[in-house]
């Protein structure tokens, strides 16, 4: 998603002084889609964003320091691109960071994903956007029992993050282990790592991480997941365990892409298992979608998705309304736009 | 407003791959005035923004994706620089779009500007900006009866829009068709158009839209206008009605500008009128101005307005305090900078 | 910290008309810093921002309206990239202005540092930044009186205000004035001035201003300030005073650098002494780091400070908790970006 991007020409100056050239990047992602929800019978058309890839608007740069040693900065914004918001808490929400890179690898400080995201949403062939994205099924835990749902806000990106990156010369081995303060805040304090193994048509890896939470226990997560390009078409699958307490939520996902001149078909199935104290909270999610490039930049797209709850399972593929133990399911026309 | 932008020059480049030459464009406009208002005896001097144009700091770009056929993008913010504030409540506040564009039109997705505010906007010899603007005049629907006035948030944008735009090849004529999904928020279900024509000194067109408020009542906004350029002037008019329930509003506007030098007279006279349960609810605004150009990015420009309100009609220039049934008057000097 | 900016290669163009070559300029600084404090025995470790310059990012132009007029714009917004987040009430908190310049001198319209800050904070070898900053000495006021602090918005920075620049050719004087329209809000109806005189090593100067406060009594500030570049070191010092009512605070502070190499040693020293009915708030400041320079754009750097409040002085150098009238101490190791 971050692929696309545009090096503005920059001349550097400094105050009078003659400088080496340099360069800020600009680069965003503009994504719209026409969506209809039904959750248990609850119907919503909407005109929403990020049903292919999140919109955002970015600016980042890399600064060559000699020796081998690079210096970078990072800040990206999220964009509602159908009203005009952005995220209310945070503005840089995406990525606001700054990196020390070298043959050492990279040292990343700030807010960032974390590893325990990447490790397996790399892996989502829906890109976890849209209402096939399988990310909402890891993050929902855990699944209906209020009371026991741990206070989280580490389960996609982290505040206050010291990240170090392997170097990229390891023969496909890539690694990270990331450290975010909490502050004294509950739910932030996090630490998780992932490492992997990507070459030719095989990418295969691993991840696991903890937050501290209420009561000072810890909510773990863990998994591992694998991607095989066989030409044709791709094969991807993710197995994972969120933990909290007495409760556990399994997550098993299975997908696939076949390019079609230019478009790219695309299915996925997850199944989530509530476990301990939420046995039987489990649900299934079925997606397919179909991607039509009409560039490397602009695409059209479609997808359906179909959850079904059991128990007190609730999860929705957006809109508005319940589905606690009920059916939920959407489809989307969009268009997408980077640059 | 958006004619003086500036294309930054930008070499594309996806991961590694030459990409053809494009281009995001940076613009904006940043104007500050220092105004006096006296609202029925409440006098207020202050530093405001958007006294000739309304401040803003955008991004947008276009992509030709071949056969005729392009893709773009739009981003733009509001900019309260007397403050350094800008819309809590939408960052991307005047426009967030996508847009697929061809032979066919235009069809552009996100928050926008609506046509029915277009629709007369275009012909406000202000601007709808300043003291003199003419749009405050149109949006304070309906004239002090507050349990009467619909909820809407739909008179100068709308979220969740989808636009189709008319090509530019109808010898002269154009036109947009809006529609905006309300998502199930009150006041936010919208459609409406405007159909016009402008070829040589001529402007005309009308205009009418819709939205779904409370009680499920629909507020409805139509009118014409028109814009003849004589060379040594121009004059402008400007007849529409809100409706909501048994209240009627009516405006008539009538304006005109006179270029001398390397500056611009402008002068305009709003009547508006209450009728049905807002009937003597009526007022009068006239607005005076001068704006001097120091170039084509920058200009320096005085206005003064005065509105004399009957009734329960409660309109104000701006400033503090109420002016309910009284007069409100304003005078302010300002510099415009575009970039 | 506004030296190394980048200059964007931007090409004009007037819908459509061919335009003069024109510039806008983007800049910015990442700045994060991993922080140790201990506040009277609360201790927090933390992921933070700007412990060396504040993080920021930046939009400016200038415009060439010939006669040595020129036109320019500035927009400034915070950065917290520890955690994505920016100033609440006002994105571009940091500076938003329009300016017309010439011959005369400079006038400036909008948000923008007063000059009762710059007037000492220009002086600080810290920078006002990071645990060493001594401008939260000064922001403080009146120290430990809740009830007769003064309700102010006008410490570092002003909204809604106008000034006027001297213009550079002075033969080392420099000076401004400053008037922001208090607008009916409590604590924001400011007006002050700075003036000095810097050639060669020296940069000596005074500064005084006053805010309109609770029940129209005025909170008055002011103070003088040099600089002496030794060559092999830079000595600095700053005296001023708050004034509210009967309370009285005043700031003495002596500072110096040393380049070292590709560093700078930096050390400061501020008593801040209560008096009339504050008399006995008390505090001593002991600042102490290290900047080591990877490039004119990159430097890693660390410092310690401690604080020890007497009476009912509460200052602490960052973190959580409380050190009324007891110590608070605070090191910290960061890297500040800037583009």
């Amino acid at each position: 998603m971050k692929k696309s991007l545009f090096a503005l020409a920059v001349l550097g100056a400094f105050s009078g002084v003659a400088a080496a050239q340099s360069s800020v990047t600009l680069f965003g992602i503009v994504d719209a889609a026409v969506r209809y929800t039904d959750n248990n019978g609850t119907k919503l058309t909407e005109l929403t964003n990020s049903g292919l890839a999140s919109s955002r608007l970015g600016f980042r740069g890399v600064e060559d320091l000699g020796g081998g040693l690079k210096a970078g900065f990072w800040l990206e914004s999220a964009i509602g691109n159908d009203d005009g918001s952005t995220n209310a808490q945070r503005f840089w929400h995406r990525r606001t960071t700054i990196s020390l890179m070298g043959d050492f690898g990279e040292v990343r400080l700030g807010r960032d994903l974390v590893p325990t995201f990447t490790g397996y949403a790399d892996f989502d062939v829906f890109g976890t956007n849209g209402v096939g994205d399988v990310s909402k099924l890891h993050t929902g835990v855990v699944t209906a029992a209020a009371a026991q749902r741990p206070a989280l806000d580490t389960l996609v990106r982290a505040d206050n993050m010291v990240s170090y990156f392997l170097p990229s010369n390891l023969g496909g081995f890539y690694g990270q282990v990331s450290v975010a303060a909490g502050e004294g805040t509950v739910g932030k304090k996090y630490m998780g790592g992932r490492l992997g193994y990507a070459a030719g048509p095989l990418n295969v890896g691993g991840f696991y991480g903890q937050t501290e939470s209420t009561g000072d226990d810890d909510f773990k997560t863990g998994g591992i997941a694998a991607m095989y390009d066989f030409g044709a078409f791709k094969l991807n699958g993710i197995v994972s365990e969120n933990k909290f307490r007495s409760a556990k939520e399994r997550h098993f996902t299975f997908g696939g892409s076949v390019p079609v001149g230019a478009g790219l078909i695309r299915a996925s199935y997850t199944k989530v298992q509530g476990k301990g104290s939420i046995d039987g909270n489990d649900a299934d999610q079925f997606a397919l979608g179909y991607v039509h490039n009409l560039s490397k930049r602009t695409a059209l797209y479609t997808s359906y998705a179909l959850i079904k709850n059991d128990g007190n399972a609730y999860y929705t593929v957006g809109g508005k309304g319940s589905a606690l133990g009920d059916d939920s399911s959407g489809f989307e026309v969009g268009v997408r736009h980077s640059f």
